[in-house]
């Protein structure tokens, strides 16, 4: 299933510039090479999860301007007329390489690299950095949340609270990539093939005359996947004693048992104790506690290791699909050279603040190995550069660039795909099971714990090689005397 | 144009719950009110404002289940046959009404009421409560931004970082009914004729030979649109100078001047002073500054009020479009009654937070007005009641329940209004400039100021008739004896 056509989701300026390019002979017939990268981990994690390149790749794809669309561009009384029939016989011609959906990703560190015609690259900004940012935001949240379940399932239960359909859509693709199991949204089980969960709202039980009688009738129609919601009226009081009743009145006689029981308010670490000792001396030992009501890592991390909350798996929402503790990934889209007949023309922008400051050339992107298999830094290299790690290889650590570095018994590994040549796609998606697969393996193989842990997590080291980190400085140095 | 058919974006438990409804001859023949209501202001504000209704009305009118839909539904092994060709010849039978988009509204009056056959109102739930709440919390957090503006422009930037591709467009939308002026997104503008705006990256300034070259360029292409970036090199040493060069080379012997500058980085108050005045100097007062770089309300009150920045105009990013200083609008979906045989039998959901309490009945909602068209409470009446204002009428504080109220000379407004009559769409949506016109109407005639302020705003009187206020006391009575 393929999305609906978002050609003309970009801002205003990104037409207004490739106009201006277009009427540049030079212009048109420069390349430039932009780089994806962000400049801060979410909530001051260790790392972020890549997610939603699938869907740059399909925009890309299926990046055309409708008759209608160029008329409305036409109606601005902006563009110059060779420019919007330019424009309406568009298709992307650049190279794209990428990392690949699901790796763990730092930093400073180019995601993705476009190298393509100035008014290609420049058409296709706002949408990757839509995607990215969206999906990768999610994806690094779910992950989170993941890991402070230890162990436990995780469902998303976000549509309702989601900025929109695509965001919940797109963000329960990322939440599974980031671990989460399930998904509550119908379409994005039916799209990606996530497995869907659901049962009952509490709208549900005050329908019928009683919650008994809800419940029963729940029983009758889902005797295999009963889950009871049991907070209508009065957990302990009325909500547990129905769920046991029900279960011996209509699930034992058939062999089964309440797979599940929900809870959704009050005091989820109290309530789940007191839940779990009624429901096993009723002998329901293998009915689950689910818990949900505005959860996200902090307070799972805290229930159950703080709390010694008896909960099997947690439904998570709002927090969950609007990443609500910090619902921004800051990916920006930089130049970093310009390529004027096959000659790369290395640029770099300045900034008020140091660390804005940004890596310029056309890049290879290595993470480098130790023997046992972690990830101890990424080298960033020159596009042209050769990385021989059979003897010592000599680097640049950028905050500490008087020291004499070498990566020893080290495998250092290229993480950048090619994914469009000359605008032709040549990468095949994973699916979504597999992307989910390979963060699950990352961080178990790969990723230092010390860089997973929520408080104070070690900061993953980006490294230069020496020929890099020289044209960088001389960047700054002839941009010193310009000003 | 319309949205994609967004018809399975959905929680698998409306179709769960749906499904066992179906199979219940009683459940199938009965209709159930259910409320859309939210529980508190974003950033503790006085109010919100309300938006996503023609995005509703879409969904339903297109709400159809496909073959591949139906098929999919019944891969999952979980419904009979019968409901799943029920759903393939679904058509929403309900009623529903609703407050115009635009109206200013408050913590738990029923912003829509459905009243429908109970899962026609079931199936409905999800993308009505996404839709109130994305757009709703995006309108609401741009009439902030707006408010903090004191008269000056703002735009929106926010599509890079926003979450996805429809909560750019929505989100555009949203934010524009909220009262900013116009769009960066390009699809925004042309899906609702909102005004767009938009002129360079730092990468057009980069890819010059220098900065004076791409200013140049720039207004020799758009000489009547130029809003100059100035922070690629340095604002004060490089920007404003060649800012004021290109006006005098090309646009002067034109007639014409530099429309705006923008500063995106750096300190926004020192520097606006420092450039208002070398523009001034060089003949350059019609040239409007323009701020952007991770604004919001706080950020921008504070460069007005304290900081007396010299800014035109804001352009607003993601702190807008994701809303992320509060990025969840818990707008909820609440059965209030009933409906067996024209029978209306109000239902309360109880909870074990007091406010959590919902408001039975089939309601309707007024907005009481004073003799100076000032909105002093809204009530909450039955549907069947009859609010006769001419002589004092009598109405129940729901925190004050003991004293007697009434309202005097005062005028008592229906503010639903009929959008679907026994599934028939019986409603006219107003365009986004009607819509943003009457945000702007109600917040200068009808609502306090003391509502507006950002600090410890007036709270809302939401009053309640002595018959819906007996009914609710009644119902709870009635719970209070059988828990």
């Amino acid at each position: 299933m393929k999305m609906s056509n978002n050609s003309m989701v970009m801002d205003l300026y990104e037409l207004t510039m490739s106009n201006s390019y277009f009427l540049c002979e030079e212009a048109r017939n420069t390349k430039a090479v932009f780089d994806v990268f962000y400049r801060k981990n979410p909530n001051d994690g260790g790392y972020a999860v890549f997610a939603g390149l699938e869907q740059i790749i399909e925009y890309i794809e299926n990046l055309r301007f409708s008759s209608e669309d160029i008329e409305y561009l036409k109606s601005l009384n902006m563009f110059d007329d060779g420019f919007l029939e330019y424009l309406a016989n568009f298709k992307f011609k650049g190279d794209i390489k990428a990392v690949p959906e699901g790796t763990i990703v730092y930093p400073n560190i180019p995601l993705i690299t476009v190298t393509a015609p100035l008014i290609d690259a420049q058409l296709i900004e706002t949408e990757i950095l839509l995607q990215v940012n969206h999906q990768s935001l999610i994806a690094t949240k779910a992950n989170r949340i993941i890991r402070s379940a230890r162990g436990r399932g995780v469902a998303d239960f976000g549509a309702r609270r989601a900025h929109n359909n695509d965001a919940a859509i797109y963000g329960a693709r990322a939440a599974y990539i980031g671990g989460v199991g399930s998904t509550a949204t119908v379409k994005a089980g039916q799209m990606f093939n996530i497995s869907v969960t659901g049962t009952m709202a509490h709208s549900y039980i005050m329908f019928f005359e009683n919650e008994y009688e809800a419940f029963k009738k729940y029983a009758q129609d889902y005797p295999d996947n009963c889950c009871f919601l049991l907070d209508t009226y009065d957990v302990i009081k009325s909500g547990v004693p129905n769920a046991i009743r029900v279960n011996n009145e209509i699930l034992k006689p058939q062999g089964k048992t309440v797979k599940s029981v929900r809870l959704d308010s009050g005091d989820l670490a109290y309530l789940s104790k007191k839940v779990r000792k009624m429901l096993d001396d009723a002998g329901m030992k293998d009915t689950k506690i689910i818990a949900s009501n505005s959860l996200d890592e902090y307070t799972i991390e805290s229930l159950i290791t703080k709390q010694d909350a008896k909960i099997d798996a947690f439904g998570v929402g709002e927090r969950l699909i609007t990443s609500k503790s910090e619902p921004v990934f800051g990916g920006v889209y930089k130049i970093a050279a310009i390529i004027d007949k096959d000659k790369v023309i290395p640029k770099i922008k300045i900034s008020e603040n140091v660390e804005k400051i940004t890596t310029p050339c056309l890049k290879n992107l290595y993470r480098i190995y130790d023997e046992t298999g972690f990830a101890i830094a990424d080298l960033l290299a020159c596009n042209n550069e050769d990385i021989d790690m059979s003897k010592p290889y000599r680097y640049i650590d950028p905050k500490k660039p008087w020291k004499q570095r070498y990566f020893e018994n080290c495998k250092a590994v290229n993480l950048h795909k090619d994914i469009f040549k000359d605008g032709k796609l040549v990468y095949k998606c994973p699916n979504v099971n597999e992307i989910r697969d390979y963060v699950k393996y990352q961080l178990e193989k790969n990723i230092w714990q010390e860089e997973q842990r929520f408080e104070n997590p070690h900061e993953h080291y980006i490294d230069f090689t020496p020929d890099l980190y020289e044209i960088k400085m001389n960047l700054l140095e002839k941009l010193r005397n310009e000003n």
